[in-house]
């Protein structure tokens, strides 16, 4: 039997406890090597497929691109059958615009920018919290559409269901409709992957009247790095099915964003701006 | 009452389908910087507490040092009651020693050291795979410890207890006895902490008979990074309780580690090198 889903490859196990030997269905994990005209910016560990859309939801949530219009070329560096081809995305500037590279020369884990001139780490937290301007009031759901919205994430999610080994995101409109819903080993990854999509659609950043882009949902816990990402984009409501982090939700009522933790059997948890959340 | 917990910060939450307003208790996140000699090496994003040995664990997995002989002086920067005090950690190298901070240079999430130069991201993954020589065999556990040492990880959980946003790791020896067990946000972040303290007492890297660090037992998936963190320690097997990666399961193999993942319900898979468990 061949599989052809993305995302997925077979490895043989052994299994104790458990019926038999054989192959076991196994989540993919590779490198992207994302590049901005030809300097390599980050490596992220990643499952392959739709790397266009992460390439850019990286850079948007960096701060390196400001929108669509500041890019040129998107590709995959090379030519199919070179090897390790595919595994590196060449991001070139559209004419007369030159990206800030320098932004990630000091980061590794998290998106934070650079602090090797700060007083401390913490530095970059406060910068990134100035940078995010205050959301403005609205839209309004209510818990059942949160709800609801978690449980589309799961029907998303066809890798998980085969590996139990990967994240999923999904970014929804104020009426329920999935707008970009991805799975990746690294849940950062996937959020960049729908916010990369939207953006080279044009549909962000959001105008905040939930006609657009409303509600992020995470598969996972929803750490600082998740809540940054949707206040980057002006998503204005984050849910996840787990916990959130301090400084997620510090970050999430100083812009005034709607933190939703723990979605599930019927419940929420609820850390930050619940008005836009009608019981 | 006054919770003096390390690692849970409480916030005022509302909550929807559960029993009323009130506080939380959340999971502590904040930013750490890692300095080299006065230069910013990486910022993570991690919970606070035992940053000596966080720091002292990511240069040692980056390969930035190779042994607690490279390491002069570990400090928090600046004066406790400054601003973010806390939030830095200066690593100065021994007398003598020059490190080489620019491993780091083109890396941002995983712990893949530089690719700048390479046809691809690719390049990075077998850059470490090649820097890991092979584990000689042994030693031999029973499926029972591994089940045990699992049991106990949860032991050792106590902000995940009261939190549920928090990942662990610990190193065991192969008589069950727990040498590091830490929590963190950030699961990379745990078992640096543990990978830290094991070197600075200098019992890594491991030798490889069982006496000493055997087994390294991680709360989620077992990543790429997990696996290339544990062979970079000498650690022989890595046990999860969730899924593992293809990749991870490649690495595993190449250096002929053994990984078992699901270690569950009295079950677990070996996706490599199974000789080393007995059933």
């Amino acid at each position: 039997m061949i599989n052809v889903r993305k995302g997925v490859a077979h490895r043989p196990v052994t299994r104790l406890g458990k019926p038999g030997h054989g192959d076991d269905e196994v989540v993919v994990e590779e490198p992207l090597e994302i590049r901005v005209a030809g300097d390599t910016m980050a490596v992220t560990m990643r499952t392959p497929g739709d790397d266009r859309f992460l390439a850019v939801g990286f850079l948007y949530a960096e701060g390196v691109i400001g929108s669509r219009r500041d890019l040129g070329s998107i590709a995959h560096c090379g030519r199919p059958g070179d090897e390790g081809y595919g595994n590196t995305m060449d991001v070139i500037p559209a004419a007369g615009v030159n990206l800030d590279i320098e932004k990630l020369s000091a980061t590794r884990r998290g998106t934070l920018t650079t602090a090797a001139c700060g007083v401390c780490g913490r530095r970059s937290v406060d910068d990134v919290i100035e940078r995010c301007s205050r959301l403005p009031p609205g839209p309004r759901l209510s818990a059942v559409q949160v709800f609801e919205a978690v449980r589309q994430l799961r029907d998303h999610q066809p890798v998980f269901a085969a590996t139990g080994g990967i994240h999923a995101a999904a970014v929804l409109r104020g009426d329920g409709a999935v707008l970009a819903s991805f799975e990746d080993i690294g849940r950062h990854n996937a959020i960049d992957k729908a916010v990369g999509k939207l953006l080279l659609e044009g549909a962000l950043p959001a105008a905040g009247d939930g006609a657009g882009p409303a509600l992020l949902v995470v598969s996972g816990r929803a750490s600082f790095e998740v809540v940054q990402k949707a206040a980057q984009a002006r998503i204005p409501i984050v849910a996840s099915v787990s916990a959130s982090s301090s400084l997620a939700i510090d970050l999430a009522r100083a812009v005034g964003l709607t933190l939703c933790g723990f979605v599930r059997g019927g419940g929420m948890t609820i850390y930050a701006n619940p008005e836009r959340i009608a019981d």
